[in-house]
């Protein structure tokens, strides 16, 4: 009844580490699908965009249901509130964005007809549009998919 | 001028991983102070008692001063913007949660006169109060201390 | 000391209903004073613009009253969040609107001293800036005026 | 690759209209599955309870699989966001509700692979906790399933 | 076209400065109605209705109005807004307050069929719930009436 | 254990009474830094800029800390929930605003060991493009440095 696979630590650790630190958790990696990416953009619209190409071009999403396309664009917004902790018109309050993302799919329950769920996590720096002006930040959506 | 600790990562790490899978971060850990706690209150004002207190018991802000308390209740706040995602009243919206946390004071700037800032991670998981019926959530809020 | 007319319902129906199925209410109509639009722009200025304009030119409110703009302003400012769930800067969220929208003035309450309130109702769907990636929408927003 | 069922301003109807109105629209009743409810707290919490007790006693979701109670929690705050308009604690504001609201599962899409669909209205009334000192309100979720 | 009294000014002063300091300002005072009160609870129901209350027992509003009310409570609102700057659920969030408030009607423009608007606004300081973990807030809501 | 020095007060009164009205003050703003300025436009971005660049300026904080930029930052932003009370794209909501800002340094609490601390203000006028069409409005944001 509980989880088995936890979609959203996975795509955490996804943004989060680097390659190397990576290594450590390979073997959780083969339970999903997933895609790595990055976005450096003050607009939100930007931010979004990336991600949605990045999942369509690496098959995380079916690009013509627009039932995959639904949930992945909450999950999106349910990271972004983490990354901007709720203010999230980026753009327009004069901060930029330095983020590493990572989309991860997989069945989380043991019951499998639960299906799959979509995992989306950003992890970077926030700050003034001046280099070293900026601390981190992190942002996880899920969704049924 | 960059950051030389990604306290916001440190921070994740310590209430993501396991005790076994943090032993490979330990060398980091060397670098900050910091606590871990739990909470599994439906009750935002727990969560944050909860937090505070663990802070002040392991010496993570000074209690007597103002300042420390100010920085680390709004990185809590913020924290809890990733967690609900937009939506903080978690009990009024018959929510439950299983949450670690932890929090993490240390100098992440090379220029030693930027200070002291503190991070503030929580990671489990929110849903329904029926056991299962829940997906993973994470939140990171960081301050100047 | 209830009320009589509900100005809120026949602003749903004037923007949700086809004209076929309006004939139905017909009656109600005549109690109050109404238009209708349609605004299909992912910018918010635009759909807030669209509204106040057809408010004008139909005599919905007075032009150089700031109580009755500000009155009308508010009310669509509800009625947005109805539409947009929370979520009001549709265009940095990428996502693009089909809109029709009604403005109704009248007397709900059985006691006329209780004066004219407006009602702001929108229709439509909202979704990815591709057709067929969107779902329906709704939003209503009340106001003395 | 239109929709060819408004689940949306099905639920808006059925929240909405009285018995005798609803009779005009029976027609496209047919296509969707649904049930009707009441509810009058000003709390929250009881504001989710009745309408999942509703969607569950009724068979429009699986009560042993949290992916449909996931769907359908997303899309009751959704319809909540409408009808307290960007203000959701409604029992903290010390505002009343008198809401009827509905639950309607369906497939809006012509194309059957977009899979079932789940919206939930609410149409009412809100105000000060005194009676005749309110306003409607209508709010509408939509998710996929 | 433009303003003559400044209402909103006006409630600040009422609620921020000292009976002394206010002397200075006396002049000003005879073109409004107004009202003043403290309130020091945690609770935003409590907040609400202390101004409320006031607010009908010195006629500032018409009681059996709804109108009145209604442009009342959302000006209130507004005022709260500011007062804990986007985090409104107060009690939630185990802060506690001691404010003065003020409640202003009158005539701002020139133009005297623009009427009667009413402003509300609260000085003082929002905190930890100990004496002295605190610091100042203001709020100012402002509705035609 | 008390405040010694209202911050806040001080910033409402720089940036709303006039240079005839803030005399009877003076004697207050010798124990504080401050400067005060003007911005009118409608886009958030330059809000912020016009704020930051008059407090950098003057001194107010240094520019080349990171954590003086984000005790600043932050400060506007509570302010600005103030100033459009929960809605806070003004340019997005088709929005105008003419808005004297101050910025107050100071040590607000008797034990000089809490230190300095910012406070951001703005008080002016809030509404439609078009003159006369807007009511006053007034935030206050302040932060530990």
């Amino acid at each position: 009844m509980g989880q088995k696979v936890s979609i959203g630590k996975i795509a955490i650790l996804l943004s989060a580490l680097t390659e190397e630190e990576l290594e450590y958790f390979r073997g959780s990696l083969n339970d999903v699908k997933y895609c790595q990416g990055r976005v450096g953009s003050m607009n939100m619209q930007k931010v979004i965009s990336a991600v949605e190409t990045a999942a369509k071009r690496n098959g995380l999403i079916h690009e013509s249901f627009y039932r995959e396309a639904h949930a992945l664009y909450h999950a999106i917004l349910e990271a972004i509130e983490g990354v901007t902790r709720g203010h999230p018109s980026i753009g327009e309050m004069s901060r930029t964005v330095g983020l590493r993302f990572s989309v991860v799919r997989g069945y989380p329950y043991t019951n499998v007809e639960e299906g799959e769920w979509i995992a989306v996590a950003f992890y970077g720096t926030i700050g003034a549009p001046v280099k070293g002006l900026e601390h981190e930040t992190i942002g996880l959506g899920i969704n049924h998919i």
